[in-house]
């Protein structure tokens, strides 16, 4: 079977990774590849229907658990529905956000526990891994302050406040660091330029067989 | 603490659970006790709009994996936000389907992993396991015709065929086979003041401590 890569992007807010996942893609698609340009939550027609519970709503609408498992049933969908068949056929997944994001955002900044997310990750994720995990890196005020520049979700931002943000950043360095060989961190501070230099350093030399 | 009672309807379709389940309430209500009649999916505000993913739509939205992970969202919100806290104040707490109908719709009738369904079970109910299972037994050619004159869900049993009802059957009787200190088996092909007695017999000696 011809299986094509799986790069997802990941860290905190106003990392700048939406951009650059969009640049991605289009300096693969020139290339010649098929390139699939996804997001979680969402990415398949069933997973947007779960995002719009898990994004509209108070801040307290789910506890930590609950949302946990949300993104999971997400998950299941997108990787069934777009992620596995875009693989199967050789594609390039790109995908703003995965798995990852479950670890830091309900498993570090909340209380989700740790052994549900690993036996999520065993029984539902299985074998659909990221290749390449891009992990961008910012200081937790220099994010926030972007985000809020932005205008998205200014009422979540301040209601998490700074010490969340801290724990997922360190949540983010952590993984990495345990996964050297899928994550790569990359450090969002520099210009848009700068940024996408350094990913197509570490991309390109993992795209190896993938079809062209 | 002082602890309530939790008990479960389960079984398949067309066997009276919701109707016994309301007959069940008004008996011990009017013995003085706090009684809380819910169903699953459903019964918290949550469950309840992730309920609405879960029944509308065609029958092939989901997957039987996905199906689990978005029941087991719902039944967390409803452990937490109406379970738990009933229990924890000493009421009854009569549930019209909880875990086990997962076992069986999405396990044994599906192809969920029972490695998965068994984590959640752990991880996500943890502790809030029912004191007693009221298992309705009815041969599957009798539950789906009595459920089919009622006109629910008509299209998805045909869809689903007596193949799958079978499954289910077995799958609940294996239950209560496994787990008798829980389950009790209910033949639900009596009329309705028998099936109403039996179930008084096998909980009223159950209530033992639980607020009156």
């Amino acid at each position: 079977m011809t299986r094509g890569r799986f790069i997802s992007f990941e860290g905190g807010e106003g990392a700048g990774k939406s951009t650059q996942a969009r640049r991605l893609a289009q300096r693969l698609t020139a290339l010649g590849h098929e390139v699939v340009l996804t997001r979680e939550p969402g990415g398949s027609v069933g997973a947007e229907a779960i995002r719009d519970l898990l994004v509209n709503g108070p801040a307290e609408r789910w506890s930590a658990t609950t949302e946990t498992l949300l993104m999971y049933a997400a998950r299941r969908d997108h990787i069934e529905r777009v992620i596995a068949p875009a693989l199967a056929r050789g594609a390039v997944v790109i995908c703003d956000r995965f798995f990852d994001s479950t670890r830091a955002y309900q498993g570090a900044g909340g209380d989700a526990p740790q052994a549900l997310i690993a036996a999520l990750e065993t029984h539902v994720v299985g074998a659909v891994i990221p290749d390449l995990t891009l992990i961008f890196d910012l200081p937790a005020p220099e994010g926030l302050a972007r985000a809020v520049a932005r205008g998205e979700g200014e009422a979540r931002f301040e209601a998490k406040g700074l010490a969340f943000h801290e724990r997922l950043r360190a949540a983010f360095l952590g993984i990495a660091a345990a996964e050297p060989a899928r994550c790569a961190v990359i450090d969002a501070t520099a210009d848009i330029d700068t940024v996408s230099e350094r990913i197509w350093a570490v991309t390109e030399p993992r795209l190896g067989k993938a079809a062209s």
